[in-house]
């Protein structure tokens, strides 16, 4: 069905439907002029919005809707995650092109809701209207936190060893054989595939490491390693030299850079969209960290001059610039 | 300039210099994963979105992009307002087209701060990407509420009295003269192309309905008094009946009207984007209503069947279907 067999009303009818309640802090929800959301006394409210645009973002002829509503949210809870805190609502707004479905509406909130269930983190509210050109979404996460427990960009100090949580680089590699147009790979691609369309934000390590106070600073990677560590760097004051070969690349990455014929290194570095966290830890506390149980990796060391480097798999040292995404470059 | 010549970080900077916080809330604003806001204890946190897209909401054949930022922020903070809130927190998210420049985004910037300034309101986040097709906006507002003095659309009772804020239709009319080409009409013309280009949030008044308790229910009018008549009716289980020598028009609506050779009342009831507010008043709470000073105007009353119905010039009873904008029928 179009979604104009549904209508306006109709639309908000079947998201409202879609979005019940799994909090009790929701105590307005989708339908009304705003959600009014109960918040702890002595909590920080976090918020965040990421836009998603068709053909800039995400290619509709190898992404499905459920997919498309799962990412939608994994990107903006990542962000929550990288504060450190806990998801509790998200928002979205959707620019609906005449083409769209109803059921690729209704796809789209399944797969939404599916990955805020696991988070336990309510959909309330948003807007949707027609779009002229191309289907467009945009998501606002608001998350808590507690006081003095948020990690933010800036809290990197020389000295700090950084760290990665998972591996980097599926995610562009999963995007870079959709592009080949040859999905049917072995179980190995498929991982990186799914990695692309369906990441997994890393609530639980983001609420663990600022719970643990080990974190001196924290970033999502969405944009690439290269980028991302220079923005936690530039917002510190500080600078940072990486090690190539410490960077943890899965056996399906490496597998599928050898088909595509394209260096594994260069899609953690500059692929973007992992959504694994990079974080910072003073020496004291690395211990600590260790307790926590999180799969990370170390992989390098923030420094006080204000460069970021790089040692090359031959000990060389080069200078590192961000190779990440850009929007307007 | 633009936009690429920027860069996105170059844009993000830009942004945040145009976003200090104005107001203490703001532990971490622009530039980090999500922004850290103070929540006074027992308060409601009030969130709500709405997109505009170019050629759905917006032509930036007639629309600067001062008047764009301003607007964005004005039906945003419209949905605050139409529960009893304070404005707190507004973020931005942005699909910026390779043509438009980076003076235009710093525009949209100042229209947006601009108004939010007026209201004690910080920009405190958001997103920005490249868009291949048109202007994408979408903003979140994030406002306060006291507990219990939130003014939902449910609490419409029949016997209580139906009022609106302000003119109805000068938007609307103001859009019509806008896309005649002659927007040299008089000063009439000019404060509908105003109404329509630079709303007025009625912040104030819906703060002022909420604290006194005077208002059951309330929305805005955005899509137009029947359709968003019609939205509190079915959300508060009632109907109304209304009367269509009642509701206010503005002398230079009148005068469009002939102008533009279109009935006056039909820019009210079905035009949309007044950003007046719609609420409903208990008898006994009529005389309260008075003492407040709040410019609004009676226009029918609730009723226990579900239909609505409008009095014509003629005194004759006639249905009434809401014909605001739907996006998708």
């Amino acid at each position: 069905m179009r979604v104009s067999g549904l209508g306006e009303h109709g639309l908000i009818r079947q998201i409202k439907r879609l979005s019940l309640p799994v909090s009790s802090h929701s105590l307005i929800g989708i339908g009304d002029d705003a959600a009014v959301l109960r918040i702890s006394p002595h909590a920080l409210l976090l918020a965040s919005s990421d836009m998603l645009l068709e053909g800039v973002h995400f290619d509709l002829s190898y992404t499905d809707f459920y997919s498309l509503g799962w990412k939608s949210a994994a990107v903006n809870l990542s962000d929550i995650a990288a504060m450190g805190g806990a998801p509790r609502f998200c928002l979205t707004s959707l620019g609906i092109p005449a083409a769209v479905t109803a059921e690729q509406i209704r796809d789209f909130y399944r797969g939404f809701r599916a990955l805020l269930r696991i988070h336990k983190t309510d959909l309330v509210g948003g807007d949707s209207c027609s779009s002229r050109a191309g289907m467009v979404v945009d998501v606002t996460a608001l998350g808590e936190a507690r006081r003095g427990r948020v990690v933010s960009r800036a809290g990197a100090r020389p000295g700090d060893r950084i760290y990665v949580t998972g591996t980097l680089g599926d995610s562009a590699a999963g995007m870079a054989v959709l592009r080949t147009g040859n999905a049917g790979g072995g179980s190995g691609e498929k991982k990186l595939i799914r990695k692309h369309l369906r990441p997994a934000p890393r609530v639980a390590e983001g609420a663990a490491l600022a719970r643990s106070g080990c974190a001196s600073a924290m970033i999502d990677i969405s944009d690439g390693l290269s980028s991302d560590l220079a923005r936690v760097c530039e917002q510190s004051g500080v600078g940072a030299v990486m090690a190539e070969e410490k960077v943890p690349l899965s056996p399906a990455l490496l597998r599928a850079a050898v088909r595509l014929k394209k260096p594994s290194f260069h899609f953690a570095l500059s692929g973007g969209e992992d959504y694994e966290l990079l974080f910072t830890v003073p020496p004291a506390k690395v211990k600590q960290l260790k307790s926590l149980g999180i799969s990370a990796s170390e992989i390098g060391e923030i420094t006080g001059g204000r460069g970021l480097f790089l040692i090359d798999r031959h000990g060389r040292i080069k200078p590192l610039r961000p190779s990440g995404y850009d929007h307007f470059a």
